[in-house]
């Protein structure tokens, strides 16, 4: 029998039973510095998760840091109503600059409230809006959030039950390699689009995830993604691409879609687009689309001030040049030969490996075993996640800030938890 | 012809034309302290929105701020997962020991994600789940979120119509003063339930605002919310307060429905908990509701721990005894005062008002006024803003902090403001 | 312990429990003429029941029968086809000539299927489809059909529930005398309508019936139809009057709302429409609405050919003068004394008679009760049924052509069957 | 330009625009015989459309009339109203003997209103309640009805959008031969439901025709619906079998889902059941399926008492012993071989053909060209209808009583028609 450690009592007794990251990593804690985050009890943890996809320049990167605690010293507007305020200003501006110039991107800015569901909500409202329908294409094991509107489009049945009510008005479409591999992409869903009799109601937009996270790491082709975005315009239903946890470089560009070469219609960004863990999101679009009156969609915290202090330190600290996407990919290589190598390693093991960037994902036919490998990297001092919809791929999503030593070391720690638990 | 001004052209060219409240104050803002904000250009106003009542302890409290400063500086945990951290375990502690204890409150707290609706998406779904039925009631004027589940309970018909989807599950009902006096309280909302020929779906749960902000500052009576929590009890449905706008001790008490002495199975908080703007939000609910599977409802921003920081402070600083009650009753006092002034001094004008504690309505019945008087003292140097479904209302949400000199100031503005747009 | 008459079991052991009529009257019936029934047993039973409505014109009517027969005989097109008949050609003059014309009635003629839920069923897509809208607004206690579209419009809960999804896109307004008697009519509708804030979603248009038959023979006073189709033309929704049970000549009158003076957008009729018992319905709709495209809404049996020979004779029969109104009002006033009667007789029992023309109901506060009184009429040789959401009312639905002394007879056996069950 | 016959003008002026049958076939019909129909003008057309399927012994079977017509002049019950009575017992003993217990089927009989959208309302209904879910799996180009439960399972787009609100609860999936052909069968089904992250709600049941006659005689192979029934059987889904216009022996054997050896769940029939076209449907289902409430699915028309009393002389004369079936099956050998001529006929043209038994249908390549051919067939003085999404498919349904002879001579119209239009 497990004797609960005095620390965790307050969360048990005090915090709902809806708790769910903090089971798995049975610490309380406290303070942390770029991939090394410390628990109250002195211990060490490397990051391999970064608040899922949330802290991808690290804990408290010092440049980030900095700046806030200069914005906040000053007594800068820390209130998230939706005023005109200088700190949203510069990110507006940064982020032209930054961002959408440079990848010639002509997309108007909305803040839809700060968390990624809002963003979704936003997105799909406005779809819904320009295009006059009601039906929303996702795709399997999609994820995109817990309020209604995003939940009806994420396929997890378990999340979904939650709802309460039948949720409606989307259907599913196979993500690239859903199927057998025989089957040509899209030839189910563009059959239902031309036929006159499939029963489909017509969709306003299609919504997908350029590698699905919380669906287990599964990654489009950027052929399978163009064909989708033609089939889109041919069809005219608006793409949406929910970048929440691929974009802000996860995947290396900042985008993840611009390895496709593709332009959504509408692009969600939120987790790690403040850079320091700040709830905040973007709800982007062509500027053909801003169809929204004044004040139709709106929210206390859509204009988080001290986020927005901490996004444009961000964007002009890691993405006024090429560097970052660089050294992502550069990483990446550097996963993909450990995971190879654990593959490897483990030949009737049932072990598959899958990723591109910075997100890795490792599959085990062993569906059990993922959330093995988890718990004892734990125990050697490595926080790790898993996902997919059995909770079967061991998720790896490191600060795109790490250095390649500790990287090193946690796939390492990684190897060992799969040894280990063999 | 109104020339903008260069500053705000940023706003215009890059951000989406949803945005709202900063179209009713043309000035970019940049510090602000207590109830003093400042754009900058130099000039300043006296704030009477707060954030549309997420600063009720006034922007950039030092107290809270120099706490939230020592956190960032310390290297403080700053994502929002919901591990367990030493900042969460304050947090809880503290709001129970100061809020529920007191209060003989026994509730399990949830963090369903930091905004208002998410916690109104979170009361929804488990107020179904508890009873298994889809069906809401909620209130003519309401306001509780733009997410698809929150919209649904939301009376105003511009912003039901932004979902672009039918929104169902939901049935308002006459909310207090709503018909013509003479209709007994619950008249026909009863009669529906106990009447098996009805036609009302047999609701999961009743959601109420004690005061309905957005609606237009609709109070009700303590004998009325009473009636109603009698009603949900007699007829099997859970009581949810949406105590988002009003909690934390805007109308007085902590919870605003303390005065009426009832207990809600269900209570949402938001805005002004985490007491410095910060994204922030609770679900609560008895521990018996408390029926989530882990994870059941998750998001990246759930564990916000810069807000429970400052939220702490807060609860600590200003909660710890009964004085911050009886300094906004009084200086509700105050405000109600300048109002009756302010009306006897129009009497042909069609002007009324209404509120508790540190929120008040001054309606028109000229409806375009209410704007007018904002817009007049915006040019005077205060912050004001209109509620209600055709914005008819003034709505005044000092800091629970503003000095009565700066009260005073306030109302003298006002009442000019109300003068020189006659 | 009863022992099943061995003519039941086959209904018992092949037919489905959803069998329901049958259960109240355990007899297995053979012929029928007229306002007698006769069971194999050789059993008579006086029926003031009418098949729900069906039979205003007596069972086997002779003249319906000369012609049905006629037809059959000849091999006149039975099938129900939306081809060109000859009998439906006649059914459509007829009833312009003898019904719409001379009331001023510009109706085009839809046949929507042959069942008084098709009927509504169109009724609910024209409205819809006409304003573009989804919302309907109802009444407590209507009953408009089973199937999906038309059971979201009715009250009964138990029936409502058979749908196995959430019923939506309806809300219901409290019926004329629903409240206690001192609440205005339509304060509340119309104060949801008016309010830009209320939360109800626009209806596309409301449906009535004057006298809801199934919800408790509740009579609609002439003043509030009027209020009603005043409200629905003040508000651009489009008014529905479902005259299935109270339509030809049930209250007196051709169609119930005439009393009333009001001309509705849309009305249904079935039940008695083709006077033998055999399924037919309409939906008429003023010409400006008939906006269906060829085949929008189709069906195989919406031109039941013998059910419009049936239908034209019993125009051409009954309805060519003023005469079956008179004589309907005249049989009405003797119901209405011997319901007064047994009502006086009973002082301290609890019950209350209402009724109009030919339909009238008998409630009795000890609800058991009314279900005891048709028991024991059917022992006494007599068809009764209750209706209202309890079963608390004893439904008097006898044919048009009922003789006075068949009326006496009845009247008297109900006397009998309440002094019996007291 | 066409002058409009005066004939017509009655239907033009009075009857609504919804009208569509009658459009194709510009007479007015009066009498009809076997296979023979004729209009006021004296010409007399051969029947290849029997009522849509309702038709199957041909037009005033003399067998049915006789029966009709002695029932009707010994005053018979004629109303619907499920009471017993001693038709419907002869009915449903006579279904019991000649149909369901030769077959071994097992099923309860419920009489859910006397159209095929009622029986299908009442299956899904009775599915959802059975399962406790909502969802509902139909196919491609599925007809199932025009009330809102069945449209909501119908594929056809323009129908669909009849419904004017957004019909949901339901999810296409393949028909059989519906993608490329080398997709297996249930592959993207199977993997949707087994997969917990897919997004599909888990449906209650599958509703499918065997052949789809509206939809364009797509015929499913008989291990295709074996493979269908498995999954259902092993995914705890339901399996509904819409036998409206396929059973009652049009494909040869009175059920059309007999040849595949399956046995489903529930059944609908209707169209032909009467075999005179009079209104008649029925609901079967496994006795464990008979989950009603007495009364929970009601409805006036339900017990079609002229409609048991054709019905039960068609089975006893039709269906007692294999000849109608072997009939059926001889007769369709002969239209296969006319079909395969036509086709070989015109090997440049775009023209397939495909059916079973008594229904069949050839497809153009050029869509127009379907309705060319039917509209030069009504010329040459026979009766023919489109199917298919766009009408692209000529669809054959004659009686099953056809002679040798009759069949022939329509045969030979259809290819001069066709050779006629090209």
């Amino acid at each position: 029998m497990t004797i609960t450690p005095p620390a965790l009592s307050v969360f048990e007794s005090l915090e709902s039973e809806v708790r769910s990251y903090c089971r798995g990593w049975p610490a309380v804690f406290d303070r942390a510095q770029g991939s090394r985050i410390h628990d109250e009890d002195g211990h060490s943890y490397l990051d391999f998760f970064s608040g899922a996809g949330a802290l991808n320049y690290g804990h408290n990167n010092p440049v980030l840091k900095r700046a806030l605690l200069d914005y906040l010293e000053r007594d800068g507007i820390t209130h998230g109503l939706d005023m005109s305020t200088t700190a949203k200003r510069a990110f507006l501006t940064t982020f032209q600059e930054v961002v959408l110039r440079p990848r010639d991107l002509d997309y108007k800015v909305m803040f839809p409230g700060p968390t990624g569901t809002n963003a979704v909500e936003a997105a799909l409202k406005l779809a819904r809006k320009a295009k006059g329908r009601e039906a929303i294409v996702s795709f399997t094991n999609a994820f995109h959030g817990m309020s209604l509107g995003s939940l009806a489009v994420t396929g997890n049945a378990f999340k979904r039950a939650g709802a309460g009510i039948p949720l409606v008005h989307g259907t599913p479409m196979p993500f690239d390699h859903y199927l057998d591999g025989r089957v040509p992409d899209f030839l189910w869903f563009e059959r239902l689009l031309e036929d006159q009799g499939s029963g489909l109601n017509q969709p306003a937009a299609v919504i997908v995830e350029t590698i699905q996270g919380e669906g287990g790491i599964n990654v489009a082709r950027a052929e399978w993604l163009r064909g989708l975005a033609e089939l889109c315009k041919r069809r005219d239903m608006l793409l949406i691409v929910d970048d929440i946890q691929m974009g802000c470089g996860r995947t290396g560009p900042f985008f993840s879609f611009e390895e496709a070469g593709i332009v959504p219609d509408i692009v969600t960004l939120s987790k790690s687009i403040s850079g320091y863990g700040l709830p905040m999101s973007l709800t982007l679009f062509k500027p053909e689309l801003d169809l929204w009156e004044p004040g139709e969609h709106n929210g206390t915290f859509r204009g988080n001030n001290p986020a927005f202090v901490t996004a444009t330190a961000a964007l002009d600290t890691y993405w006024a040049d090429g560097q970052m996407e660089k050294q992502t990919l550069a990483r990446g290589e550097q996963i993909e030969a450990a995971l190879r190598d654990i593959v490897r390693e483990h030949p009737r093991s049932g072990v598959e490996f899958r990723g591109r960037g910075l997100v890795w994902g490792l599959e085990f036919t062993d569906k059990q075993r993922a959330a093995a490998v988890c718990a004892r990297a734990f125990e050697l001092g490595m926080l790790l996640e898993t996902s997919g919809p059995e909770s079967e791929v061991v998720k790896l999503l490191p600060a795109l800030t790490i250095s390649p030593d500790e990287l090193d070391e946690g796939l390492r720690t990684l190897a060992r938890a799969v040894r280990e638990t063999a």
